[in-house]
C-alpha cells in the first residue's frame, strides 16, 4: 500500500495537469447535460497484472466526492482480458472529466506490473529474485516501484540516499582503486546503509573479495559464462545482483547462474501499457 | 524549445525526487575526493533519436553551477550507435550526483522520438501525419509531446481545455444523438476551439457530415476498408484522424488510406527508453 | 463549473496568504469565546450577476469543517440589490476568519461576470458575441475566465498553448510577411489548433483572404466603418473578431457591424468587484 | 522594493500559468526564426504612475536569460501618454512568449497606482493619508499594496496577523459589547499589535473612548457631519481612519474632516489597469 | 486555535519527508498483516505543559481516514508524568506509519509550551509578561508560536511586515542617528504598525524618549540596575521590553525591575523536546 | 555537501516565511536608504562547531545578487568565542532583511554540530560512533541530519524507506514474535536494506540472535551492565546501536560498554542553538 497522502499528491497534480488554466472539462461540460448520472466498467482488454487501482480511482474521487466505487479486483492480481477491474457510479461530467488520467496511471502501473511478472515467471524455480533500478520516469519514481512489487518484484534503491552503490564511474572518478573507494565508503557510511559495488571482471571482484566491506556486488554486463564463475568465487559471501544486457529471453539464463538478484531498468523505463478501458454501461 | 522556467521547475523536482531528504548523493560525496575534477560524455549506445538534451543538462548545472558543457547534437539529430551527444566538465562528485536524473530523462524523451521517428519513415510519401493523444504519464506531458515534435510528429491536444474532443462516452452519457451533442458544443464552445467528434461506424459519420459542426472527425478502430470509405465520404469536408490499432505494423497501410492524421497513444505511453550512457573519460 | 480539485487548490492559497505565518485570525480568536456559533447570510448589495459562490463557500469550510451551508442563488443568477445569496452557519471565529477570503473571491468574480452581462445585454439581438482575452491577473485566469461565462460571455484562449494567434508584433518579428508567417503556422500547428491573426487594414485583411490559413481573423483597433467593409470582404469565410476600443459605449456599435466576436480585455482586467457583504444574523 | 525572491516566485507561476503543459508559446516559435533578435519597447498609451518594472522584467529574464534590458523610468514615476518605459533586446521568440505576462503585471500594478495616485492628488493639503484594505484579489496581496506604496497611498494590515481590527461583526458574534471585546483583546494581543475597532455611530465611539484600549478608530460609513463630529470627539486621542463610501467625489471631502486616514477598498479590487503596451522596434 | 488548513499543509510536508520517494512504511508493511488494527496511547512521560495535539493527531488521520480517536487532554494543559493524551484506534501499519511524524511535532511543540511555562512560572506576581522572538526554525514559525501561546507566553513580531522593529545595526547602517530613524519608519510606515526601537544604553533611550515616536522600546543587554533605571526614565510613556541575557535564572530579577515584556529567543531555538511516547495498547 | 538546489528550495521558503505577504522588510526600507552599502561580520559569541555556512550565505544572496562574501572558516571547524565566520558586504537594506533567516539557520545548524562535537569528544578512545535518529524538526530533517555529520556524528536513517527497523510497537502489532517478525521482514525487503530490530532485554537478544536474519540490533534503554552482557552475547555477529538514557552524562560508560553506535535523538530535537551574531563594521 502507499499513503494516502502520498497518492492524493500526486494524483491532485496529475488532474491538474490534464485541466489546466481552464480548470474545468469543456467537451463534458458542453456536452453532457449537468444533472447527469453514469455508471462506468473499468475493464482490462488485455490479460496482466493489476496495479494503480486506488490512484485511478482517487482520480474520480478528487473530482467529485459523490462517486460510489464497486471494485472487482485487487492490485497484485492476475486479470484476463475482459475482466471487470472497477465499478465508478457518480455524476457523468467529472467520470469523463478524470477518465484519462486515471487510465494513465493505471494502465502504466499495470504495464509495469504485467511485465515484472513475466520476468518473475521466467525465472520461476531458480532461486534468483527479479528487481528495479533508478532508471525511472521523473516524477514516477514511487508510483513505478510500487507497481514492480505489485508484479513481484522487489525494489532496488528507491534514491541517492538508501543505500551506497560504488559503479565504475565513482572509482575511475575516486583515482581508479576498488579498495580505496570500498574504505571511504566503510568509514563515512552510517551503519543502517548497505554497501554495493559494481564489477565489470572476475579480477575486479577477486579484488572486491580479499579487500570485503561491500554487503552486495553488482556483477556488470557478464556474460553467463562468467557469472556462473563469478557466484562461484563469491561462494554465499555477498549477496549477488546481476544487471546489464537482461531481457526476458536472457533473464532464465541468468537466473540459472545462481546469482541472487537480477536488476532490469526495462521494467521501469521500458515498460508498454497495459491495455484498460472505461465502458460506460446502460 | 521549452520555455527554461519550465525544464527547470521539471528538472528540480526529478534531483529532489533522488536525493530525498538525504540532500546529496552519500556515495559519490564518500567515496570521490571533494575537489576531484572530471569530464563525462554523454554518448549514444543505439541508434534513435535525440531528445531531451538541455533537461538533462539542466540536471547538472543545477547541481553545480561550475559545469562546461560542450554540445555535439542537437534535439532533432538522429543519432549512430556510439556517437557523442554533450561532454561536461565539472566537479566530479556533482557529475554523478545528476548523471541518473539526466539520463532519466534523456533516455525517456530520445526514446519517444526515435519510436516517433520510425512512424514518420514508415508512412513517408503518404500524406498523413503521425501525431500523439493524452495518454501520457503523469506529470510528464510536457515533456514527452515535446519529445513527439523531435521525432518528427504533431501533437493533438495538451489538456482537455485546448478542442472539444466528443468521445462515444460522451455522446452515450448526453444522451446517444450525435447531433444533439455537436449542437450543443457549437453553441458553447469559444470561437477559438476546435471540435473533432468520435465515430466508429459510417452510419455515425454520415450522421456528422449531414449535420455539420464538426472540424475534425476521428475515425476509430475502423478496418483499413472502412477508412478508405470513410475518406471518401469525409471528401475534405473535414480534417480525418485514424485512431486505434494503430502499430508499426499498420501503420503504412492505414496511411494509405488517406486520412490527413494518425493519433498514436503508444508513441508516450508506451516507448522503450533509447539507450543512451555518460562515459567518465581521461 | 470548475472542478473540485481546482477550486480547493486555488481557496487554500488564498487562504494562507491571509493567515500568513500568524497561522490563524488573532481578532476572531482573542475576542470571540471559542464555543460561539453564529449564522451569516451573504447578501448582494448592488445589484449584478452572482459568480464564485463555489469557491467562497469553499473559504469557510476549509477554514472549519463543521460549516452548514444554504444555497439562495446559483452562479450565473441575476442578483438584485439586498438579495440574498448563501446562509454559513458555524463556529463563530471560522466565519469571521474566513469572511474576507470568501468576499474578495466573490465580489471579484461576480464583477466580472456582472461587467460581462452588460456588454451582452448591450449587444442583445445583433449576432455578436462577447468574449475575453488573455489580459487576466496574474494566478486568476481560471476563476476569471469562469466568471465570464458565468456573465453570458464566451472564452478566448486559456494560454499560449489552446490556440495560434498570429499578431502584428509577431508578423514583424517574423520578417513582415502575413503569407509567410500563415505558411509557417499552418505547417507546424497540430491539427486541433484554430490559427487566428490579427489585422490592422484592409489591404492585410485582403493579404489574408487571398493567402488562406487562417480559421479567424482579429480586426484590431478598426472604426466601425472599416469594420462594416471587413465583415463584408470577409463574407463568412473565417469567423471575425473585433478587438480594440471595445467599451459599454462603443460595442453595440461594433457589434451592428456583423462581427461574430468582440474581445475585451477590460473584462477581467479592468472590472470592478461587485458589492456583496455578509451580515451576522440573530 | 520588493525582495527578489518574492518577485521571481510570483513571476514564474505567472508565466505557467499562461505555458500550461505546452511548455512554450506555439505561435512565436512556429512564426518565428529561431535565430531573429528583437527589440521592444514597453510604452505606456494612457498617463498614469508606473508600478510592477520589475516583476514585468523579471518575466522577460525568467524565459530567456539573454535579455538586455534599458529602464527610462521607475516605480512610482509619473508618466505621459506615449512615455518610454523600458526597452528590452533578445531573442525575439522570449520577447513574445513574456508579452503577455509582463503586460498583465505591469498594467495591473500601474492601474492600482495610478487610481492611488488620484486620491492622494485629490487630499493634497488636508492631513489625511490615503490607504488599502484587505480587500484585494487572491494571490496578488503583495504586488497590489506594492503598488500602492508607488501611487503614494500607505497599507493597511497585510494580513490577519498583523493587527487586530475588530469589526462590527466581531462585535456581534462576541456578544456584542465593545468594551468586553476591546478588554479581551487587550489582555491577549501580543504587545507588538496594535488595536483597531470599527465603530457605525457616536455612540458606539464614545463608548471606545470612555473604554480605552483602542489604538485606532474605524468610523465607518458616517456621513460628512458625523466624522466632523467623531474627530472632534476623539480630539487626538487615537488615530482615527474614514471607511465606507470612499470615491474620488467624496474622499476630499472626507478628508477635510480631519480624519488621519481613509481606507479604500477600491484601490485594490477596482483599479481599472492602466494602458501600457509592447511595440517591436525597427 | 491554528487554521485546519495551515496545519494540514505543514503536517503533510512533514508526513511526505518521512515518507520520501518510497511512498509506504516498509517495515509495517512488511511486518504487520494488513488487517491488523491497533490501539495506542500518546503518553507523557515526563511532566510539562501540553501543545500540538491536533497536529499530531492530523498526522494519524491523513495516513489513514478510518482512525478513531479519543482526546484525554487539551493543549494547554499540565501534564503529569504518566498522564494520558489521547488514545487512537485504527489500521496497525498505519499507527506506526504516522507514528515518529507525530510525535515529532508533539514533543517539539510541548517542549516549547513546557519551557514558556517555566518561565512564566518563574515571574509570577510580577507586571511582565514572556514573549517569544523571530528566532524560530525555518519553516516551524507557526507552529512554534502557537507553543509559545499554549505555555502561557505571548507572541512578538510573527515575521518581518507586523511591527517596525529598529536595532542598532539598522541604525549603524542608516548612519548613526536615532532621532532620524524614528522619523523615516514614522513617516513611512502604515498607521497600523507598532514601532519598536532598540537601546543599549540609557543615554540612547533619553535620545528615544526626547525624540519620541516609538511605542515600544527594547531595552537590549542591559542588567538589572540599569533596567531599573531605564524604567524609572521612560515612566510608562513606551511599553518596555527586556531582551538579551534572559535565562530561567535571570529573568524573576529581570521581571522584578517593573519592565512590562521580557522577550526569549531559547523559548524557540533552544527548547529541549517534552518527552511523550506511543504505547500500544493490549 | 548537500546539493545547491536542495538548499536553495529551504532557504528560499524561509525567506518567504518571514518576509510573508508583505513581500519587504518594511524596517530595513523605511529607515536606511535605498543607496547605503554595507559590510557585515558573522562571528561566534560561543565557542562550538559551525554548520550551514552555505545555508546562511544562501539567504543573502537570495535577497540580493550583488553581495561579496568571504569565508573565514568552513562547516565542521571549531570556533572560538569571537571567531570571524564570513564577511559579507552588499546592499545594507538587503543585509538586514536576510539576517534572521540566515542567522536562524546557522545557529541552529551549529547548535545541532557543537552538540554532537561534545558527544563526540565525550567518547573519544573507544570503538563506539554516535548516531542521530528519525527524532528531527518537521521540514529540517535534511539540515539537521547534515550538521550531525558536520559534528562528527554518522546518520540513521532519512526516513522510513532506508532501512527497516522493526521495534517493539511492530512486534505486539504484528502479533508479538520477534522471529515472525524478522522472517516476514527478510522475505519481503528490497535486498539494498539493512534490517535492524530493537530487544529490550537479553532474552529478546537471544531469540533475535539465534533466529537471525538482523544486521543490526537495537539495545533499547538497557542498563550498563545489560549492555555489557549484550555486547558480549552478540559477538560481533551484528552491529549494535544502543539507545535510550543517552545523555553527556551517561554516553561515556555507555560507550565503553562496547556497542558499535550510540544514536542519541537529543542531537537533533532538543539541540540549543549556537549563538552567533552579526555585527555591521565600519
Amino acid at each position: 500500500m502507499l499513503s494516502h497522502t502520498v497518492i492524493e499528491t500526486i494524483v491532485r497534480a496529475a488532474l491538474e495537469e490534464d485541466l489546466g488554466a481552464t480548470g474545468f472539462d469543456a467537451t463534458s461540460e458542453f456536452v453532457i447535460p449537468a444533472q447527469a448520472q453514469g455508471q462506468a466498467l473499468l475493464r482490462a482488454r488485455q490479460s496482466g497484472v493489476l496495479a494503480g487501482l486506488i490512484p485511478a480511482l482517487t482520480a474520480f474521487s478528487l473530482i467529485d466526492g459523490d462517486m460510489d466505487m464497486t471494485i472487482h479486483a485487487q492490485d497484485g492480481d492476475t486479470l484476463e482480458a475482459g475482466q471487470a477491474i472497477a465499478t465508478i457510479e457518480g455524476p457523468a461530467r467529472a467520470l469523463l472529466t478524470a477518465e484519462r488520467t486515471a487510465l494513465n496511471l493505471l494502465t502504466h502501473m499495470s504495464g509495469i506490473a504485467s511485465l515484472t511478472a513475466r520476468y518473475v515467471e521466467e525465472i520461476k524455480g531458480t532461486g534468483a529474485t527479479i528487481c528495479d533500478t533508478r532508471k525511472t520516469l521523473p516524477g514516477l519514481r514511487t508510483l513505478q516501484k510500487y507497481a514492480v512489487r505489485m508484479g513481484g518484484g522487489s525494489n532496488h534503491r528507491f534514491g541517492l540516499g538508501d543505500a551506497i552503490l560504488i559503479k565504475d564511474n565513482h572509482i575511475a572518478l575516486a583515482g581508479g582503486s576498488i579498495g580505496e573507494a570500498l574504505d571511504r565508503a566503510g568509514l563515512l557510511a552510517g551503519h543502517t546503509l548497505k554497501i554495493e559495488i559494481e564489477v565489470d571482471t572476475l579480477e575486479q571482484l577477486e579484488d572486491v573479495l580479499e579487500h570485503g566491506g561491500a554487503d552486495i556486488v553488482m556483477l556488470d554486463n557478464m556474460d553467463v559464462k562468467t557469472l556462473v564463475k563469478a557466484v562461484k568465487l563469491v561462494d554465499g559471501r555477498m549477496t549477488t545482483e546481476a544487471s546489464g544486457g537482461v531481457s526476458l529471453d536472457t533473464v532464465r539464463a541468468i537466473a540459472e547462474t545462481g546469482v541472487d538478484y537480477i536488476s532490469a531498468g526495462s521494467l521501469t523505463h521500458s515498460a508498454p501499457a497495459l491495455d484498460i478501458g472505461l465502458d460506460i454501461e446502460g
